[in-house]
């Protein structure tokens, strides 16, 4: 472990306080090539916690995990032309095996529409078999020109889950179902609110009809895409012929949805909670949730005796617990748990044990308390409950903020220059318009949101001044 | 869901049996490229088993997990010539990205000693930080000419686990003490009995000091090498120079360890453990391990009642349990349940109900059993726990029935003809003498066994005459 640098303060620089957050935080190193990445335990134990928890979520919808290759002949996935299209420039392609040059070029999965079609394909027969409902963890690459820890990296991690179903509506229900439950997600494990919607035409998945996708707000008022959602009506079962024997014997192609939660929720996090201090792990996600810090535990054998006592109470009540027995001092010991954004750190100590009682500093707002050793368990249950609570309801509040209304081009630029979010009136569906907002602003259309309802139902189009019922929300993203 | 198709007698022909079991029980379908594999939800359940014990284990143990790049520039794994050496005809290459040729070529990970070499120096400044244990959970792929579902891939998912250590012998005893942990995993999750021992210098991994092996014996008395672990010595510490401050403020570079169990594990369960009517999942790892099977529910509501009644007080005990709704005949279910594995099965029917009784059979003999519906959780736990042994049981005589002794060559080959594993006394570390064997008999060297002793200690080699205290199991392999 090496010693901790100086982080650069938020206000001083966001780009940069996030890049010294994430390489102190025992989270990543980078690996040998450009935009690749080493989840070092403290960002992976994120990941695993956030996966435990998924998985039992979509458990309860009837949804099985299955694993598929990595590897995906190129005439395979050429056969959906906008897909391959969407994806084409980023596809790592394997062409040699040793010397030996390959009759074929060899796709890396950059996704993996195409592959759970083939599954699909061999699984279905009847009515009787629908819905299917499939999962898979998976690393995917997609070769990225800007790279940036988490947001952005030639291989991330993802969940991508792909259903199959025998009714249009039932796929697009389904399709809209799941994007709530990210939404869900985010709120009640990673402690973020976010805003839900539709995606423009042009912003939407190579290959879907509808993109489905939750937004989140960073500290910095810029926007990141949190999870989405497709329904990707027969696209893929027409192309890859995944039909079914309905009730009157007849053959139909399948309806399905797409949907994935990738490692950027980690980056969400980070710039989501963090602060001066490094990132602030939400409690339910956090791989530790208590660091127990020994002061001067070889003068006083107290000392480690409360410790084990307490560890022992926190893990028989499944609250992980770290105690590093090293020689290193107290006070890296405080820094290294503060950095590393461990929920609660609890100090003890000879002179508080003499009133029976630690230090417990909570990471959110590094409020300090005593507390008697009787109410230790009590205490921590609380607070980590309380630390989640605290830490949605900022991210909330920042929401409610920092989402504003205009019909006027001018003082949207103003807005977007201040990283808000902003919802405008604009004609639908008009490619021209969305990038020439970009060119001039660097804003980007985030979605075409669920619950945010514009001051009049019609409006004059911030461009062209021609009267639109149709808002979306621009912003600055990830 | 197709029909299930029949299965070809064990006895008829080994290899068609292992290939119908594969494709029949909702294991796996083939990938659209050679050598790769769909893991199906049932095959993917016991990998997601093995996963959640295993990381329970290695966490006992002080490792972390973490997850390291998939892409590996050509240059940095050329470091390590007998490593490179060993992997290089097999390593997937990319050459390009989109239409752009890339100025270096990057392989796909075989394994990543030269990766986690990157993470341990940046990690590792003084002995206080050793020793460091990391495992990553990851898909690797090794471009192999023949192929074999879960045996042998293009592509296959394990753990590797990489330790560095501040002294030769804590790295030694370190990587003894893995091999051992494997073992007892095998016995207590996979009811599979294994021998341990030491690879011979021919067989060990490119780059290692030391090989140590499990290898289980499949029912047709092959060899499977179920897991492996290396002590790798300062090879890889000394390459890419990761070196540690010892107390006397010297630098030294780090010995170390590495060591993977991988998805080969589920070929084991069902070569070792399989009949006639398909796989037969060890209770520890099975995804579903009571299938309830309601008979005529729509005619008597109180099929589904019990049914009911039974799944959520299995639940609640932690038993994983299927109920299948659909209007497919029970014929088909119990066939479905026998060829996926399902430990126990339990046949919910009106007339049995009368006498307040369901039917269960375990999948291990097919045994039947009417039981009182009010001890139906004390009955199940029970059986659980009693297949699990029975399976154990089997494994154990059959490995000590097949193993035998001989220092005759002509002895030797009618044995392996009979796939015996032959312990035999060898000249050390003879090249040519074991491809003499593999060559004339297709037997390999399996391992020097740790706890398996010829009948005298010295004897002389099967081939040359000459006098040799040098004892190796020869097999024929997958």
């Amino acid at each position: 472990m090496k010693l901790i640098d100086k982080i650069t303060p938020i206000e001083e620089d966001f780009s940069k306080w996030f890049v010294d957050v994430v390489k102190n935080g025992n989270l990543i190193d980078y690996g040998p090539l450009k935009g690749t990445l080493i989840f070092k335990p403290n960002s992976y134990g994120i990941w695993e916690n956030i996966q435990k928890h998924f998985n039992k979520i979509i458990k309860k919808i009837n949804c099985e995990n299955v694993y598929l290759p990595l590897l995906i002949p190129q005439n395979l996935i050429a056969r959906e032309k906008k897909h391959i299209d969407g994806f084409a420039p980023e596809i790592a392609t394997i062409t040699k095996v040793g010397d030996k040059k390959l009759s074929e070029d060899i796709y890396i999965r950059p996704t993996s529409e195409v592959l759970f079609a083939q599954l699909f394909k061999s699984e279905i027969n009847s009515y009787n078999d629908l819905p299917k409902i499939y999962n898979q963890w998976a690393n995917v690459v997609r070769w990225e020109k800007t790279t940036n820890p988490f947001l952005r990296n030639s291989e991330f991690l993802w969940q991508e889950g792909h259903t199959s179903h025998s009714t249009e509506q039932e796929a697009l229900e389904f399709s809209k179902k799941i994007i709530q439950m990210y939404k869900d997600f985010y709120k009640n494990y990673l402690a973020l609110d976010v805003i839900v919607g539709r995606k423009t035409e042009n912003e939407k998945f190579p290959g879907a009809e509808i993109t489905w996708t939750i937004e989140a707000m960073m500290k910095d008022g810029k926007s990141l895409q949190a999870a989405t959602s497709h329904y990707l009506g027969q696209n893929f079962s027409k192309m890859f012929d995944v039909s079914f024997k309905n009730k009157d014997n007849k053959f139909e192609h399948v309806f399905q949805t797409s949907w994935g939660l990738s490692t950027r929720s980690i980056g969400a996090i980070i710039m989501g909670h963090g602060d001066n201090r490094g990132i602030v792990i939400p409690p339910k996600v956090a791989s530790i949730q208590v660091d127990l810090i020994e002061i001067m535990a070889n003068k006083d054998q107290r000392v480690s005796e409360v410790s084990e006592k307490i560890r022992s109470l926190l893990e028989n009540n499944n609250i992980t617990v770290r105690v590093d027995k090293t020689n290193k001092s107290v006070g890296f010991k405080v820094s290294q748990s503060e950095i590393e954004g461990v929920p609660i750190r609890i100090e003890i100590g000879p002179r508080d044990l003499e009133n029976n009682k630690v230090l417990i500093v909570r990471r959110d707002n590094i409020e300090k308390e005593y507390v008697e050793i009787d109410n230790i368990l009590e205490k921590v249950s609380f607070l980590l409950e309380d630390i989640h609570n605290n830490l949605y309801k900022q991210s909330k509040e920042r929401m409610q903020k920092n989402i504003v209304y205009t019909n006027s081009y001018e003082e949207f630029k103003t807005l977007i220059e201040k990283n808000k979010f902003v919802l405008v009136p604009i004609l639908k569906d008009d490619v021209k318009l969305e990038e020439k907002i970009k060119e001039e602003t660097f804003a980007t259309a985030r979605c075409i949101p669920w619950e945010i309802t514009p001051p009049k139902s019609n409006d004059i189009c911030i461009l062209t001044g021609k009267e639109t019922s149709y808002f979306v929300i621009f912003a600055k993203s990830y």
